[in-house]
């Protein structure tokens, strides 16, 4: 698998990938039926830093972005935000992506990376996060109304880097 | 003081507030220099809903916004966002809006409130929000740039409505 920035022509990859994951109602906060501007949108608008992941036959199977957690005063800390395309959860693309990207973080300078809402029941994420370092720093009561679960708790996650 | 919903004339006051409490690097992530445009669009962009306060006198010193803190799966959750005149700190404001927010937000069919970032050496701020029914759900470890005591924690508050 390689990693490499996104661009334009990676765009119809991105869409089929997002509306994929969002369809479950299980992962993101998005709805399922998010338009595709609204996707493209959040993985490529200007001045976002996106890296997609290709399999051994060079198809898109994943995406990420790298922003700061918030302007000015909060912009020492990095946010990042992973999807992988749903035929390919286990395939290590989320690891790898998520290496990379602390790798990324460092190299821009963040102190830090956070994430403001893992689904406490998406525990492939939740562990492999973990694995990398992040720990739990907050629990946000019933936060995701999951489509099969009702509403359950969110993490927010953390680690220094 | 009275509460009333904001409206396009109070742009002036609402920019004066925003630029002296952002001014201070103590309370908000907003850079110091945060151009009018962007505090504008922050309280009154299509979509929010806000409130000002007047004093006794008719002047504007405060205003609050309220808003899902998530689009989609996590829209039953609402954000608020309050900022007072600092020249009017302790006129109990800041304890008015907050009740006043909490009733529209429960009105409007919110189940909880989450303040994302609430500045841990904010005291005053985070005594209010405790005395309001909230609790620390989440510290966000050196979080919050201040630009006076460096880097401080940041806390997640909550409270179901």
């Amino acid at each position: 698998m390689i990693i490499r920035p996104a661009t334009a022509t990676d765009a119809d990859a991105i869409w089929r990938i997002f509306h994929a994951v969002v369809a479950g109602g299980d992962t993101y906060t998005f709805p399922p039926d998010t338009p595709r501007t609204d996707a493209l949108a959040y993985f490529m608008a200007p001045g976002i830093r996106s890296w997609v992941i290709e399999d051994g036959g060079g198809r898109v199977i994943g995406m990420y972005k790298l922003i700061p957690n918030y302007a000015g005063l909060g912009s020492h800390v990095a946010n990042a935000s992973f999807m992988v395309d749903p035929a390919a959860q286990r395939s290590g693309a989320g690891r790898i992506m998520g290496e990379h990207c602390l790798e990324q973080a460092r190299q821009a300078g963040y102190e830090a990376m956070q994430f403001n809402f893992v689904v406490s029941t998406n525990t492939a994420a939740v562990e492999l996060w973990k694995k990398l370092g992040f720990q739990i720093v907050g629990t946000l009561p019933k936060a995701f109304r999951h489509s099969k679960l009702g509403d359950v708790d969110a993490y927010v996650m953390h680690r220094f880097l």
